[in-house]
């Protein structure tokens, strides 16, 4: 089986052509040594190919089977498959010369038949990892174990009612963020897929909460205990598959990680996708994330406004990228995390290009937003509207104010006196965003 | 003007007439004396009507005027309305036989022309709560201030970017608080309607929370300076008016009061309607506060799960409703807070005594769910299989992992141990919901 | 393989207990020989047991895989699966003493390496059916064939823009109609899952349309030609697993049946859970089929009405299911149509006898339902206060309007009359709430 | 009172100042003279202004009053109101350059104690329309009546369970009607937004969609009748104010106006906030419309994906138009239609110049929209892939299936031959997706 060399047409890595780049695959916006604000633009967006939806996933749906048919899906040897795959994944990786990739224990390796098994495999992938990765450009931005698809995490994992589940999730993530420790990755990943429940009848809130906050601590303190320096991150998601998940959204994360004393030690990994499922926008997660401290990175993909489910379409949409590259760099840019491609090809998109159409044209999305971010900033089209609004706060009293220094009756009495009639301001929203939109 | 002796049809309250009850208004379910765990049905439902919706929403919406043309709406003088008003809304209390009421300071008294004679028309109306309470049954369940209908808070009130707006939103809510201890309310009441955000182009995320925070914190600290015993209750809702409200959910409202430190004194008033638009069912934001012992009081009225606005109609259904009571009376029901009827006929029920059908279907519906919750906690219907289902982290391993007696390490080798594979047991949903359905 | 005896713990049908039937597997509401309105319960309810959701599927979802591992899953021959499945389903159909039964094609007998053999299999189960139900009472409601799970269909069946697998489609139609017609099914069911659309980039609406009621037409041509007496059936739905279904919702088939002049051979399949997936009830939906005379039969199952995707639960609702029934006794009943259980245990429900309890709790369930909703006809409860609210059209003038012997001038003159100022009655809908929930 | 030269700063039309225009109000993309596809950019947008949304709202929404404090909303003359909100309504007509524009009858003028009253006041600001218009540039794109603010229409008006209050719709239509042909209207609007239901219970589906067709059949008549010979245009949107519209979207019109025998008659007018409020696409809906042979004209405006009400902003989504006005110019572009802006400045917006801002603002994003649509056209980016993707269809055995020369039975034995294996193609989407971003 030697995949590869055969799985797509190029072979050499796409290019930066230009708008006017003609109609073989190639970069028009995403410039990767282009300097902004000081970085290289492959540094701001640290983008990272994912494996799971690149290539693991089949093409099914829940009402239709595998369409992609990969070669390597095929045969009888599953190390050999997850070899094979992995010659596939590292030859996408250097086609679209992207810095990063992420997967999970069980996109890389297969499970065995016992746990000891299943961190056998993965450790002889790990190896082979390492060797590519001693030769190519490509680092890993995250690792992760799956534990939502095998049936014993059917109930949860951390948050399973029999504690022997537990346990044996603890036995998969050790393995997991061991490997990702020993390839270099920059932060590990904790995506509580299964952590929520069907149905209230049968669920124990209370104490399932306890669960997952237990579970995270135990992560956290091995992270320490090995010197692996990343950030733990978490991934907030309102559903699906279960009917609810406890990490819901960014919102409710914050509260979980306050609450089980582990703001120190996790931040977040937000997806636009998710985002929307928890009724918000992307930005608003963004923002929140920002405003709290506990952003990480993001898992850029685009859900459908009009559908309630995880479609992990290929971020394509510039306008709403653009506001939160904004948010990103206005904070100063990514530290440990960056721009991991959560997102899948449609299932009909059976050719292999169109991996490569799909990246590249999404690249070239975020890009070309976040260079409209900057101009944004450098321009201050909205920090300086924004400043201005707030400026009362800014100001003796608004300190005061918000320093604890007036009472209740304090500010009561006042606004008691003759005369006090604060009158609005307009908050100027159609000139705003027509603003943006000479921008992006 | 004496409208009330005219208003309603009815001068007899209504009365418990079992399920065979004729056609007039009567409660078939709604038996307040009968007495359920020690406790009179009365004393635990502690049913409020609401001033808001009952008595001052003249039937509009967006896209229609006014349909009810109450008799209290017409005439110059606003003080003389507002006294009509309160003679019309005791009789229906009257009528209904309710022990509590609710009321927003402008739904009692006018505003003024400046702040001093709004506070002066409040405690004028105040003397005539007074007087009317010291003879008549119902009492206070809580009181409140609108900060969110006048134009000033158009951008909010306490996340206004004005902090004079703040400052007058403060002397609002002092006046309000202090009437509700005059009138020996229960509990007061924080809706921030406007505390969050049209467009995050021109909102300081940051800030705006951190001003939410100190507005609470000042009401908190003046409830204490007066002597106020009952809690500070925030209410969840997640849009509307707003784009984005700053109290979103439940789980929310639990970070945003760990944040500021406000969980000793800040309780949730939680609503159907404000649950289902946040993506949550009632029985999840009810169950949730409760396992985050943030539990305080209803807003029971019911959205349509079809329509993404609050159309606060009147509560009827009995088998939603059973469930939310389950988990109320399962850790020991109400303590200063009820369940508040924050919901209004629909604009096309312009008959006076729609107001009563509403009311007492409602209760009605409350009832029967109330007397089914009791049963299905009688047999432990729900709670003998959700103990048998923990089992395990209620044995020696469960309490060490949960304990914090175990490393992941531990865990982990634990996991790798030959044989080791634990298996997956029946949720048995279905079985749990027709269990249920022999109850409701 | 021998797989029915082993499979249920029980091996007596379920019997009608009452309601103070034990905890064993008993009906407590549907006793399938009471009269209601001279039928037999059974002979209203036409309960049909499916076979896709309770044999087929192996418990997967998008993120997860088979939990059920039923033993008619195992082994190398996929013939012997499909009679081992044939036996167990027998087995649950006699268990459950239900008058029917449903399936698709690739549900019964497993698709070959090209049609001819996908049909001979499909005839060869056929023959193992009429035998079983020989000796059986369980008879077919309907038939299907299934074009949306092979690759082959990912863009569509009737509606691909390859007229090739159009073709193919015509033939295994061809094959699943015939043996539903040897076989006495009663109905013909076309769902068009993947008749719709991912992306409007690629999609030639107008043209999809059009080989859709070809499609459809040649079906209804053939089902004339071989003497099949029972109609066909299409199901709304509105998405999922297509961005844009073409069956949409009631409403859009009607105008789809107007369009391709099919609605003298066309009714509808109605599924609650697409009802509320296109942002309509149930009810709803059964309404305006039934106003537009195109009322077929039924998919009962149940949304989550928080989720976005077809959760396709056990319907358990009985105040939902009331007002469905009420809508359809009041013209009539059934015909050929009936209560397809489309519907699925949960994943999680692993145990064989969940298969029984969601069976037995959802036939309950129905059964209490249309119990009430005959005695609410009875009573008049409803239908009575709906002829007074429109009795102005009964009359000479309202008559005379409706039936066009008046213009637009005319009508517009008589307004112009001095005095005339019609008045709105109130639409007394809490009242008419509460009213039903005196019945359910 | 003489508003108009004091409201807006502004005394210049603004002008098409290109990309580099400075701060000032100025088009940056639409040059309205610039010649596309042979036809002034002008003429194809015909942007209208709407009266209601930019004169007659005074900011208020469900849970707040009035912000806006209009100059011409003071006064005890309603007339005189009238008159004065006419100036402004002219002098923004003036100042944004527009072509059209349009109003409800209610919006131009106050109803009076009567419905005589009331047709005379609207007769009286026609006269004055009409001088106006004598020395404008601007044209009435359509006119329409409101029948669903006043409380006589708070259960429909051609849907009323009392035919008087259709009769009293039928006098205020056929003013309206007329007005709209005196003043040259180019089209008439009817938009039901109370023709639909609150709840089912009290709600006789069938008859009111008969009295609906009745009502527009009368409309129809009556427009030949007086030799109107724009369209009559109806409006889908699927709820709110009602839970239930009648015209719920394109395809349930569709349907509706077959069974009413309606089509030669009336077109839609589509609205993008009512698209995604159906769970629509505002591409798909115009695509269908344009493929049923139903498309009239545009309310131009944009949703909250993440709301559920119809929040009625300004378009500035320049992707989402490009492929509105890439389906429209494909077909030909507008005819009697237009871009008629059924938006609303937010109520935070009080400055006279959010007016103009927002409009400007979203003129632009319209005319870069229509820009790239144009180019896209062109380019045949769009069209010559969806030629080749049904190329088999205009191939002869694809004519002959879809012509009706072929049978199930003759597909189906062609299926059945032996190699006969029809394989997938890929359907492209990313690449299709990103192509566009080059356009947009
Ligand atoms: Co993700
Ligand atoms: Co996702
Ligand atoms: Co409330
Ligand atoms: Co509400
Ligand atoms: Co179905
Ligand atoms: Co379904
Ligand atoms: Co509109
Ligand atoms: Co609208």
């Amino acid at each position: 089986m030697n995949a590869p060399a055969k799985f797509f047409d190029a072979s050499a890595p796409v290019a930066f052509g230009g708008k006017d780049a003609g109609n073989t695959p190639a970069f028009r916006w995403y410039d990767k040594d282009r300097l902004v604000h000081g970085r290289r633009l492959e540094d701001h967006l640290r983008f990272a190919v994912c494996y799971w939806h690149s290539f693991c996933w089949p093409g099914g749906d829940p009402f239709g089977g595998e369409t992609f048919l990969r070669p390597w899906h095929q045969g009888a040897d599953a190390m050999a498959q997850a070899r094979a795959k992995a010659d596939v994944a590292f030859e996408l990786f250097r086609l679209l010369d992207v810095p990063f990739f992420t997967f999970h224990d069980v996109d890389a390796a297969p499970e065995g038949t016992s746990l000891s098994e299943s961190v056998a495999n993965l450790n002889a992938i790990a190896d082979l990892f390492e060797a590519k990765m001693a030769s190519a450009k490509v680092r890993l931005l995250w690792g992760t174990a799956n534990l939502f698809t095998h049936r014993r995490y059917m109930a949860g994992a951390a948050t399973n009612p029999d504690p022997e589940i537990f346990t044996y999730a603890a036995g998969q993530v050790r393995a997991a963020l061991e490997v990702t420790h020993r390839l270099g990755g920059q932060n590990y990943v904790l995506w509580g897929g299964r952590e929520g429940y069907e149905t209230l009848l049968n669920t124990d809130l209370k104490r399932e909460l306890d669960q997952l906050g237990r579970f995270i601590s135990l992560v956290v303190e091995h992270k320490h205990k090995i010197g692996f320096k990343g950030p733990i991150l978490i991934e907030p998601k309102p559903k699906e598959p279960t009917k609810h998940q406890y990490d819901f959204d960014v919102a409710t994360c914050y509260g979980f990680l306050e609450r089980y004393d582990l703001l120190n030690d996790v931040k977040l990994n937000i997806e636009q996708n998710h985002a929307i499922l928890a009724g918000h926008s992307f930005h608003h997660e963004v923002a929140l994330a920002e405003a709290l401290g506990i952003f990480g990175s993001l898992d850029v993909n685009r859900g459908d406004d009009l559908l309630g489910w995880d479609t992990d379409q290929f971020a394509m949409n510039v306008p709403e990228l653009a506001l939160v590259f904004h948010e990103i760099l206005n904070r100063g840019g990514f530290t440990s995390g960056g721009l991991n491609f959560d997102a899948k090809i449609r299932r009909q998109s059976i050719d292999p290009d169109d991996l490569i159409h799909a990246h590249v044209g999404s690249m070239d999305a975020c890009a070309r937003a976040f260079l409209a971010a900057a101009d944004m900033l450098d321009a201050g089209a909205l920090t300086a509207p924004l400043a201005q609004r707030y400026e009362g706060w800014a100001a003796p009293e608004g300190r005061a104010i918000l320093g604890g220094q007036r009472s209740l009756a304090e500010l009561a009495d006042r606004a008691l006196s003759p005369g006090f009639d604060p009158r609005p301001r307009s908050g100027r929203q159609e000139y705003l965003e027509s603003l943006v939109n000479r921008y992006v």
